[in-house]
């Protein structure tokens, strides 16, 4: 017999009465607040073309590296899962994970997945071995319908904005269409950009030259000289900016900073376009970049996003059979203090500007963030993310930042993901935990309920809006 | 409307009804003990002189980073606040702290400043725009009553002792003057001194060789030779605990320690006091001076404490234009089991010497703070420091100590504060956060409540008072 | 008067009755399976001679350094204790820790001597100066009873089955004695071996080389030559394997990890089978063995456990005077992600080999070891270590855990421990807490009660056979 599907409405608030009752009140205010979704990676495809999802294992298995990465770890092969594999029968990858869903028991996988499989697809009984051709058979139907396409499903989630991410080399025909359909009325969904320049940013990025060689044909600069290169940014970040970008983000594997004078600057840029680049310079390259990106956000207005801290591709075989983002990215100790202490101290006193710093490495939330957020007037602190994102991992957050920090250099939530059908799950579940974060504090009696009410609302939607600028 | 203001007499317990309870009981036989402040900042001008505070701004803004570093973050200029700048009218630096007070929630400032506002002042409405000048008036006047004049708050307060922190180079004639006070019997405040040798131990102090001139000076040694600078040491500190003092206090940037051999040590010293000194020998420098200043403390009794891991003056604009302590210190991560070696080896087999440590990185408190000082004699921890000396960092210290080093190997709270009237908060907070760990642990039967009121009576008074020979 | 010594039902358990409830259900189904313990350090020879054990001092005392740790950084003499010092008189060295036992309020080691005393030996007043006398004497007398001998205890305890660890030079007498046993129905106890080769493997052990020779001898093989080394490996582990052994274990400073081409590997064997070894060298060596000893695995199916991080006798006095193993081993910060890679990129994808991994660097568990065990399928997390071993630390250990890795990327508990008394103690408290975190997870509808009750078998008892092929 299947088990029942059951969303608990008290779900992740905490158990003690005092709290539970105040989570409930708070939670009851901000739960159908809009959904403004400030930084991600949907697929702008889908709102331009609005072409209907595929199967079941098409949209919610084989793109999502939370779930094959968790069914890999346990010797479940890629290919079976239809992994880069075109001979996997979807049913067949869809059966592989039904059969294996105990394995995410306690992750927010589960928590995401269970709030699609019974809010999103209606069911009520619990995915598993038995109900795989059920839940399969039902999702894959659904998706066929008008109501399951990618516009009518950003409508019914109630989302205000929603963020994708582009490199410089994107066109953004999609974006240009979606503002098409916007302008003659036809769908009123706002779907904005963001300005990811890693492909000519990193010297290491796969075909950098080439890049670089496209990035001169778009911006009509010759990004092969320093000056060229940098207006070459300044005219895709105003093109960026005119489809309706507000921020930037950058994806490094340090938090290095380095702020150096234009001539070295150049002759740098001239060693790492050159032949072979040393890692030495890379790192360099990339270090000074941040700044520059930082100088010109203070021209523009971009917000100014940081990931760093994630080892890229940390399996070599997997990467070289499967390519990236595959569930090797493993994050790393990461220094702050010492690593942005040239982009602060040239940058960081400017209260026009506005640097969102995000982390894979918890142990500086306490030690080095909520300092230095608590200090310097551009910086602020992103929500946690990725491995964090989780109510475990938010709890942390809140708890390592808020006494040093305070809530308002925090902006919010993002959900950071490719999983379209998740987003509401995953900014409920941050409302959720804010408001047991909340609940905590009034029950303690560090807070008043009325404040409690204030910070719900903004951690669950004003601060995302200011901070971005949206 | 103004908010009201209240302190639950159940704040910062936890909301469980079975702990809370426990915690309550707990409270209760600790709530009225003596403070005993055995390490801090406040100005022994203050007890010497007892002349009234100035406004509320001078007293209650201008001197606290903790403050002032939260509302620059959020852009709001340090010149606006009064911050080096007499122009400021304190009136408006007020409205502007008064206007942004939300920016504090669920942090320790707010609960120690409503406790001030609350406790010492009498207030019944929060602190807000509206209440601004209200509470701008009624502070600055009180600040002109005799009741509110630094000896009385001392007695007010119920503080049993006192320590300050000066330099060699201190003459420490306000000690003197207290002393006076007290042999004559025209007060009976306890005001003691501790020996911070940081400008004549740290060769890269501002104005290192002439604070060596002074040190040469003051204590009738050559302090420019290696064997007259270690006499002057000798006889600054014999000064100090004839002055009451029974501690020195260390603060570096590293936790590094080392064992030179003394002709080594001589040939070192004459590095660092010559011309040009690299960073390497300051840093070799500071790491034997602790390891001497652990010797002298074997000879003459005063306890030590070390206090590293802070990066100082991360913002170079800041720095320059508003000087040090201006909130834009950072914690760094923080070696200890290899740093600390050389003096440990040498020195922490010694059961009649206490070396009390502190870290600004809680990622050493289970990993090695707690076995170091759950194995050497000599070696005890100091309580949740700086950005850590919250209700939340109070219970990641104990819960991350206590397992391996017990209660027994920690020290009791410190305040280490300037801000003289949130004393009484801050020992309240601490006191009021380990009854409630205790109360945890008696709920969860891991503990009698017989013994835990015994720990809550050491934690509060005994362990500070032992420890620091008080 | 004596305070009454009671073990509480529900100790250990959440005192919010709604986690609490639920954790009694989920305790209550586990609380009697059978004890499996898979990685430990009792003595074979207590097994396989089944002599009484000596006195209290002797039994509870002496050999626990996580006992005789706590008094000494309490200023209590080692030579008082009885620390290799016959001359102490044993029911003194007990009288001192008898007087001390407050000094233990809060830690896991006065929980599981709690349970000893109560459970093992009857008592019902508390352990205290008043009643060390009577705790001595009874203990002593009972020890000589024939209930009390090792069989006898193992019987009552419901071992299962028990992991011993043993170098590669050890001739397993022991072990063959109770198989001898076990076949002749003389004793059914199943006591198995495990191959932890670091005094072959690490040539900075003691005696390395003479213990070469003995490798040599005992195996049949030239272990002075690479090629004959590994063979000696080979023939050994084989031996092991066929007296029970299931896995090996590698005690390393670090996780470092290093695959070195055959050749390389040759000349760097012949350097530090040398006259002088670098610690570089050393390092390198034993980094290449572990990913050697991973492909050994592969072959002969014997699961591999690493156990790095430890700083092994930082104290040299104590070191010189009382020898390893007197709480003197400190953990260090430990890197994973760079370290493990060699091994990984050469075997972490294969689903036939077992890699659990262990860390006494808690800061690692959500950053680095829960994405890489979540993601590799050679790769299991060890439960927490040592230090960590404790209430706390194990609830630190799931939540930072198992939302990226799940629990069945854990492998249960591992008691690690030469207390063989406390071990019934010890998978107590791990199956309690377990309970309280599923029970927590539970009351936040994150979980069926039915999942949880399924994951307590899992944690309990089922994984830790599966994963060690028990």
């Amino acid at each position: 017999m299947p088990r029942p599907l059951l969303l608990s409405p008290d779900r992740l608030f905490p158990s003690d009465p005092a709290q539970r009752d105040i989570a409930r009140r708070l939670y009851k205010e901000v739960a159908d607040l809009p959904i403004v979704s400030p930084h991600g990676h949907t697929d702008p495809g889908w709102f331009a073309g609005n072409a209907p999802f595929g199967n079941a294992a098409e949209l919610l298995l084989h793109p999502d590296h939370y779930i094959f990465r968790m069914l890999y770890s346990q010797g479940i092969p890629l290919d079976a899962l239809g992994i880069r594999n075109r001979d996997a029968e979807p049913r067949e990858s869809w059966r592989l994970f039904a059969g294996n869903y105990h394995l995410f028991r306690g992750t927010p996988s589960r928590m995401w997945m269970d709030w699609v499989f019974a809010e999103a697809f209606g069911f009520d009984v619990q995915f598993s071995a038995e109900t795989s051709d059920l839940y399969y058979d039902r999702i894959t139907e659904a998706l066929a319908t008008d109501a399951f396409r990618p516009r009518a499903l950003f409508d019914r989630f109630g989302i205000e904005v929603i963020a994708t991410t582009e490199s410089p080399l994107d066109t953004l025909e999609h974006h240009a269409a979606i503002r098409t359909a916007n302008e003659s009325g036809e769908w009123g969904g706002r779907v904005i950009t963001a300005y990811r320049p890693d492909p000519v940013v990193d010297p290491e990025f796969e075909g950098f030259r080439d890049n670089l060689q496209r990035f001169s044909e778009l911006s009509g600069e010759d990004a092969f000289s320093y000056a060229g290169y940098l207006a070459a940014h300044r005219n895709r970040r105003a093109f960026f900016a005119e489809m309706g970008a507000t921020s930037t983000d950058h994806g490094h594997p340090t938090a290095a900073t380095a702020d150096l004078p234009y001539a070295e600057a150049e002759v740098l840029f001239a060693r790492v376009t050159g032949d072979k680049v040393s890692a030495a310079d890379a790192e360099l390259f990339r270090a000074h970049m941040l700044t520059v990106m930082a100088g010109m956000s203070l021209d523009d207005g971009l917000v100014m996003q940081i990931h760093p801290g994630a080892f890229r591709n940390h399996n070599p075989w997997l990467f070289d059979h499967y390519g990236r983002d595959k569930g090797a990215d493993i994050p790393m100790s990461t220094d702050y203090v010492h690593a942005l202490r040239p982009l602060l101290g040239r940058y960081g006193n400017e209260a026009g500007l506005t640097i969102i710093l995000f982390t894979l490495d918890e142990t500086s939330y306490a030690r080095e963030l909520a300092p230095l957020a608590g200090h310097y007037p551009a910086l602020k602190l992103g929500p946690a993310w990725w491995f964090h994102d989780s109510p475990e991992g938010m709890r942390r957050f809140r708890s390592q930042m808020t006494e040093t920090a305070g809530f308002y250099n925090s902006v919010g939530f993002n959900d950071d993901t490719r999983a379209f059908l998740s987003i509401p799950a995953r900014h409920d579940v941050a409302r959720r935990i804010d408001c047991g974060f909340l609940a905590q504090l009034v029950a303690e009696h560090r807070m008043a309920e009325w404040e409690a009410a204030e910070l719900a609302a903004d951690l669950s939607y004003n601060l995302a809006k200011a901070a971005y600028k949206l």
